[in-house]
């Protein structure tokens, strides 16, 4: 019974974020079609990506907000919950970029819309150029975006608040953390494979963990007034989370069904991530199997075959058991920091329901 | 005297800006650090952007501010300044990838530090790739870091003011603009030549001339309070300011001494830049040197004696001689605009010597 009215209360606000978000970007048409007609296309865009999609950012946003007495699908956590999705759409615009990823949700990612606008209208120069050109475009744009709506919030996200300095912290570590797991892809073959596992935890908490997670609760429940201390209690479960959640993106990254993943099979492997997965594989292998893994990692034409056996090898050294073992570790310490909450039960449940899917997904 | 006693005084706010970047970035070193050393050599590069430069945005603004009765350099305008010379530093970070421009003042722009960085140290997988993926995400810390200094001024950038909305806008608009140029680089070729003056001619109004004159001016003037009938008068005056600011920015990209830009010469034609002094060349020039000209856009490997002959096209035509009539038509407009305005001599004198520069330089 709870459970179903929470469940209620989430679509409110979930429908509530996307008004809000069309709302948004329907208000920037006349602007953009005033410049030109031609820019309208970078807001389709924005659209398409932040249509759909988990909502995570700003489900533990909201939940963060009520367990600390925020109101009912209040103005503000809605608008905050639709400046979390801008980002997390600028972010994805360019880690696509970045990762060379063609594929996103089952469909082209931004750079690819641009380059096949280009083949379609059998326009002069270089099409893929012009498709990583445009997205950085777009990216940027949205990420104006995010900032714009989330300062249309007003006071409670003024300068010098709590809610401000989350907003700020967020950008900063998941830029920086981005940036090494960009340099570890090129820099960690030359580092000591000792510690590619601890490498690649730092990665993960500061690319993923700390601003799909945490950030979003913590935002939450500094825009709803909560004190320090509930505050700290937020991170002792979000952190854990966010690394379980990441854990299983990695195992996903590699393991996953392209049918639910929307992404290439292996695209992780082609990518050169060097995940904590790939960290532990590296280390519990045998010597010629690490040798094999190690020189695949990042080789755009990896065979389907090549892969297979990759996913082979880390299945027979036990360090996709070792990432699953891992998984559920992050997640049990994240149920008893949830479970230590002072937070009313209605939060507590939809946290739990949601830290579940995070962990458990399959896409 | 009074140019003197002006020059201190911008002398004293161009210090203060810079202390204020220097500051700001200062005290982004501890969190960077925390996450991982290897992560400070982003503010590295953004520290070496945002040293030295016009300071042209920054000067527009505070004379905006002081023209609208602003306090002789006060926190919250050197603020603002800050926040502008960071949002200049994002834009050319991501321009200089989209350009493929390897040079930025004489140095090695962003992205090419980082395909250095990658040189240097041997690393694995492909150095290019790295230097724009570690350049996207520079870029984007960078675009953070202007809002955030510009939401730190506190009440008078808060939600619903005239700043913010002026901010708002600058940003949009010149994401916007950008697009249009690097969709004019490809499509161009294929719309009717009768109407590309006038497709430039947009392009430059959003890409540059509102951003780097207009919206400071406007932001400065909003910041202290100007009634909209102010605003509107340095609108009617940075406008055409910043069009043939731009205009020179096409000539020089083309004509420029690369001993005092800072580039290659001809930079902008190997990029394929539909600029209005290329639009103005291939209407005036005859229809064989007009295909010779539009042939060679974009031609990464443009030979120094190609770019020698459509040097020659572009004098011959008449084409050069248009551009800078229009640099003149635009900067008189300006100058009446900026003689009417309701403003004390001070600021009228340090924007016309600012206006002078722009349109008079060689860099």
């Amino acid at each position: 019974m709870q459970l179903e009215s929470q469940a209620a209360e989430q679509e409110l606000f979930i429908s509530g974020v996307a008004r809000e978000l069309a709302g948004f970007l329907d208000s920037k048409r006349g602007l953009l079609s005033a410049i030109s007609p031609d820019t309208v296309i970078l807001l389709d865009s924005i659209r398409d990506l932040v249509t759909g999609g988990k909502r995570l950012r700003a489900l533990m946003c909201y939940w963060g907000w009520r367990g600390a007495g925020g109101g009912e699908v209040s103005a503000e956590i809605v608008t905050a919950g639709a400046a979390l999705e801008l980002f997390q759409a600028a972010a994805l615009i360019h880690d696509d970029i970045i990762d060379r990823s063609d594929m996103r949700r089952g469909g082209p990612s931004v750079h690819r819309q641009f380059s096949q606008l280009h083949q379609r209208h059998g326009w002069s120069l270089d099409g893929e150029r012009f498709g990583h050109a445009a997205a950085i475009l777009t990216g940027d744009l949205c990420l104006s975006f995010s900032e714009e709506v989330f300062a249309s919030i007003g006071a409670p996200t003024a300068a010098g608040t709590r809610a401000r300095e989350v907003f700020n912290l967020m950008r900063a570590e998941v830029m920086a953390g981005q940036y090494l797991d960009i340099l570890e892809e090129v820099s960690g073959p030359h580092k000591p494979a000792g510690t590619a596992v601890q490498r690649a935890q730092s990665i993960i908490r500061y690319k993923s963990a700390k601003y799909s997670t945490e950030h979003p609760l913590v935002l939450g429940g500094a825009l709803a007034g909560a004190p320090s201390q509930l505050l700290s209690g937020y991170s002792a479960f979000a952190l854990p989370l966010g690394e379980a959640f990441q854990l299983r993106d990695d195992v996903l990254g590699v393991f996953g069904d392209p049918g639910t993943t929307g992404k290439p099979a292996g695209d992780d492997l082609r990518e050169g991530k060097r995940t904590v997965l790939v960290g532990l594989t590296l280390a519990a292998a045998g010597e010629e199997e690490a040798q094999f893994v190690d020189e695949r990692l990042g080789r755009q034409e990896l065979s389907d075959d090549e892969i297979e056996q990759i996913r082979a090898v880390m299945i027979a050294s036990g360090a996709l058991a070792a990432a699953e073992s891992l998984i559920e570790n992050y997640s049990d310490i994240a149920y008893t920091a949830l479970a230590a909450l002072d937070i009313p039960a209605g939060p507590v449940v939809s946290l739990r329901a949601l830290a579940t899917a995070a962990v458990r997904r399959k896409s």
